[in-house]
């Protein structure tokens, strides 16, 4: 297609979607259940057909030379199928949030106001090459009453496609409009362009991927995202640590697994207790194969203890995601310092404290500026069904609107209501 | 100033803004509270030393030519004063809405999930000639532990100045960070493209002021605001409507002032009543020289009841928000029609159905996607103090993030906390 073209069906894609967003509005729970579960029932039933679409996408992305673990995100294996059919059902099963109203309190003048809560509208969400986003997203959009247009990779456009099918499926098994969930079907990137500035037809943008992808949301986009780009974690070992635990926790938010963005990247420890706890945390680090980056009174601490192969971090290394088994380490004089460190450098996803203190702790929670902060947890715990939301569209740094995990409620927005009885303003 | 001086000047009220903030983030309810009375007495101890600098202010702007609206916002009243120290003191009477915790649920795992109000951080605000709202944003903006960058008009560069210094007086009273609120000092345009620019520095940005400012704003800007351009307001009278309410509230939600952006610009009727309640409605809007812009319908009916002197409405009159006294009216055969025409020309703002049939009046509340839907009662409620949120920074025609009247809690976000006893995740 041309510029002009592409210009035009995105626009189409924005008119049809606002549309159905108000269909998918005032839809009833029931609907969109049997939407959900009539689009899990066709994915079970053309497992086959489905892998076989797939099989080409696959082919193609290895010719054009795509790396093993591109070409392991892309490939819709049996147990990825059976985990995006149980997840519609899981969504099926969660409370409807829309309607819901609350807080109704009668006024002086006679006026009766609360808030009724209501969809976003039209939702775009921008992902690479994993297929599965397809089928949660369209799914946790459907459930919150919102249009959605989907823009995947090119790569996995044949797959996308076919899933887009089924969920069509879905919709018209439950009388819902097509057009609530559609899949741009051009892989050109100014397609990309348009979703994210025609703000008439999109309410809000979800990017799933890389810290490049959505930089380049960021700054070419005009509608609104919700997006996180870097999850610097921190844990900090207090003074008042109980050591045993801070020894497991730290141990788990590092090594559980690497990629994650609630993995920790950066460990601060008190001074006063580095002595008796690093030893003992960087042997298992090492022993897992973990790069140790150490400010130098890390070095001093570890090396009096025997350890060596040390990296000295530089500035750089407290901005770094690594998502890599490799730690930073630095010792600060107090919890003032951890605060401090954790503001400058973080990235305002989560960090938790390790902590007997009450106060010190009560310190850390209000004043660290992120969308999680624990004290005595592991960062990993940082997830939309850790935290019991139910399902997760994805986890937001920003502070407007919805922060940390977003589940369902985070696609919604609260409206004001009115009952009244005649009344006017004097 | 020269372009790069502007933008260092900037850069560095936006570093002391953000450095301000995390003093701000802890600051206690008491000292919050100190800073706003303290305030509130040094504007009445000084309203003659005020009224001085701003009639130099006045004097400025009428040798300009500014019109007389333009002075009226401008000049500073023996009633405006009061007004503003007794608004400091309602909102230093106000809950603090930092710290609060709600919904700590213990999880499976055995941490307890929940969330922290906390404060956005740094809040500009963009204004215009008013210099109350240098007082009233900087009380709500202090209250919600915020740091404030404050960019009013030009023209009221000295009255802002004066008023700054008294803020700061109570800022120092009550042990807070002088840079907690900042007057922008330069009245070159280039220091709001810098503010509305500086992600880094700024969370949110609430412009307070006409709808080209705003527009500007919004085409340049890169920081979330919390605004709304138009109040395209309506009313629908169904064809089960009590008509006496119908009259009433029709009337005031029209004539009670006809600037705020909460008057209604459209009335819509349906056609099963007009004939009975335009007429008596015609009237009145007529008696006080309401100028009635009307479909062919609205037409026939009210001049077959021997009104005259109305103008037919163009497609453009349903996309317009006149601020004055002028009404738009349009037959619609039923409550879809009404939705229908609400949702494609309003502007999210607020928008009445008066009936009193149940089915009709849910719908009315669920479908129609404004920041405010009332059942009987006058769009002119639509505001903070009559909502009972004890004050008001603006009104958000958005729906991410605050929506609606917008209180002190639209300047706050929440934050996910975890309580843990040492717990990992498996």
């Amino acid at each position: 297609m041309k510029e002009l073209d592409i210009k035009q069906y995105m626009q189409g894609v924005g008119r049809q979607a606002r549309a159905a967003s108000r269909a998918m509005a005032r839809a009833s729970t029931a609907d969109k259940n049997r939407a959900l579960l009539t689009i899990a029932a066709a994915i079970r039933r053309d497992a086959a057909a489905l892998k076989a679409v797939n099989a080409e996408d696959v082919a193609r992305a290895r010719e054009r030379g795509l790396d093993a673990a591109f070409i392991d995100r892309l490939t819709l294996s049996d147990k990825a199928l059976e985990t995006m059919a149980a997840g519609l059902e899981q969504i099926a099963a969660l409370p409807d949030p829309i309607g819901e109203i609350s807080n109704m309190k009668f006024r002086p003048t006679g006026i009766q106001v609360g808030q009724m809560r209501v969809p976003l509208g039209v939702i775009g969400i921008i992902y690479e090459a994993r297929p599965n986003v397809t089928i949660d997203a369209a799914g946790l959009c459907l459930k919150s009453g919102n249009a959605t247009i989907l823009r995947g990779g090119s790569e996995a456009i044949g797959t996308n496609t076919a899933l887009a099918a089924l969920v069509r499926e879905g919709l018209q098994a439950a009388g819902l409009p097509n057009e609530a969930v559609q899949v741009v079907s051009t892989t050109d990137r100014a397609a990309v362009g348009e979703l994210i500035t025609m703000t008439e037809h999109v309410d809000v943008i979800v990017p799933r991927g890389g810290k490049s992808l959505i930089q380049r949301l960021i700054d070419e986009g005009r509608v609104p995202m919700i997006k996180h780009l870097d999850g610097i974690c921190h844990i900090y070992i207090d003074e008042d640590a109980d050591l045993q635990k801070a020894v497991v926790v730290a141990d788990n938010a590092k090594t559980q697994r690497y990629a994650p963005c609630n993995t920790m990247e950066t460990l601060l420890v008190s001074e006063r207790v580095a002595a008796e706890v690093l030893p003992p945390l960087g042997k298992i680090y090492q022993e897992k194969g973990v790069e140790l980056r150490v400010c130098p009174a890390t070095r001093r601490v570890l090396e009096a203890a025997g350890l060596n192969g040390l990296v000295d971090a530089t500035e750089d290394d407290w901005h770094t995601e690594y998502l890599a088994p490799i730690l930073s380490i630095r010792i600060v004089a107090n919890v003032d310092e951890a605060i401090a460190h954790i503001n400058t450098y973080g990235s305002a996803h989560t960090d938790s404290i390790i902590t007997e203190n009450y106060s010190t702790g009560m310190r850390f929670l209000r004043e660290v500026d992120s969308a999680s902060v624990m004290i005595n947890a592991s960062t990993r715990f940082a997830d939309g069904f850790e935290y019991g939301l139910g399902a997760e569209i994805g986890i937001s740094n920003d502070k407007l609107h919805a922060r940390g995990p977003v589940g369902l409620e985070g696609l919604t927005s609260l409206k004001y209501v009115v009952f009244g009885h005649g009344e006017i303003r004097t």
